[in-house]
């Protein structure tokens, strides 16, 4: 194993990876594997002029702990991080009004998985990310966002509040999620827009907060406090979704 | 440690369970600790007689693997499971339309655990498992519902299917979320409702399938397949919620 190496676990991750034409080194596939996705992974590889080699269960089960590798897992280079042009460019080149997920401070790898995956599937054209104090893309992520990221593009930044403050001069509205703030359906979110999510444990934080042109609520009935982060991102970017289809 | 016991870590978890006025056992305390939330907990304790007891950071590290315990741990009483009919109940006295979400067979733990955090949050009466196949209520389903779990009753059927018909001759409709129905913002998902949310790997098994009312999709855009379970289940509550509202 390389050292700079990262590792993908399960059919649909592994396929997934492949067609997106990047990152691939090698694939691992369990001895006496046949069957219908598996043999998907195989025809891909070798379309794509990857690497397989076959190997024990002791050796999967090794490599991926508490994944289920389903008998396959790919080798992958580190992940590149987009620039935020990029993102821009990515809804320029759609003919679309950018769509941005920003996450302020988004600590647990499973959460930033999943809002990636969201991202890909309601047409945000991209997520950023702070340098500090914040999640990185690792495997745990690329596992938890099922392959997106491989086609949405994530850009670290030194500096949230000055990276929205250089967005507004693009033309983007920028709406966070805080339970102070006006119910989301009540909101016009459409138009060029870049949606701010907030800390697992403390929210938004006032500097970032203070740059948005809007705050939006989720209505709550319930004894607790706040959803998931990865859930409440789904459901704003789901509103802004509804309201773009109207 | 007794061998059914159970544990929450961290302090919005344990005070939750403490006000939920249940399940707690005995709480362990970091020595040395008296920040604010720290003496909420030791109040609340008191006033509800729980047996508290303080130890060091190597206890609880050793206690509580990856979670963050914030200096606080709580011992907690196997969960009970509600009755389908509390659930009905529980609508009844709100004087509300009934809403339950019936998981078919979701298997992580991290999307039980927040789908039973936005089941409370969104207003739905209560959550359905089936026995087999699926995650139980734990630990890790408590902590990661970040305390709904006090809340908002869970029920176990053995049969999904069934509970499906006999709930529908109590004038129950049920929507499920897939890929191939209608889109969501289209359907009409007033009235006494269950929402049913499949597998994370293969969906809402057929046999449940043909029993609901409608099929819901979420619309997609992206180069994926599907949403992560838990940010499916939000996106279809808070269409319920919207819908609701209006």
């Amino acid at each position: 194993m390389r050292d700079n190496n990262d590792i993908i676990c399960g059919r649909n991750s592994v396929l997934e990876a492949i067609r997106s034409g990047n990152m691939v080194d090698k694939i691992l596939i369990l001895e006496g594997k046949h069957d219908g996705p598996t043999n998907t992974i195989l025809r891909e590889a070798k379309k794509n002029k990857i690497i397989v080699e076959f190997t024990n269960k002791s050796v999967l089960n090794g490599m991926c702990e508490e994944k289920k590798h389903q008998g396959v897992i790919a080798y992958v280079s580190p992940y590149e991080y987009a620039e935020v042009d990029d993102i821009l460019d990515k809804a320029k080149a759609k003919g679309e009004d950018a769509f941005i997920i920003i996450l302020d401070e988004i600590e647990d790898p499973h959460n930033l998985g999943a809002i990636i995956r969201t991202a890909n599937l309601c047409g945000a054209h991209g997520v950023i990310i702070p340098k500090r104090r914040a999640a990185r893309l690792t495997s745990v992520v690329a596992n938890t966002s099922a392959g997106a990221l491989n086609y949405t593009p994530v850009a670290k930044v030194t500096n949230i509040a000055k990276t929205i403050e250089e967005l507004k001069k693009k033309g983007l509205w920028f709406v966070c999620g805080d339970m102070s703030g006006e119910v989301m359906y009540n909101l016009d979110l459409k138009g060029p827009i870049g949606l701010v999510i907030g800390n697992e444990g403390s929210g938004v934080s006032e500097n970032v907060k203070k740059k948005c042109d809007f705050i939006a609520s989720i209505p709550m009935k319930g004894d607790i406090d706040s959803l998931n982060a990865s859930v409440s991102c789904g459901v704003l970017c789901y509103e802004i979704v509804r309201q773009r289809m109207g």
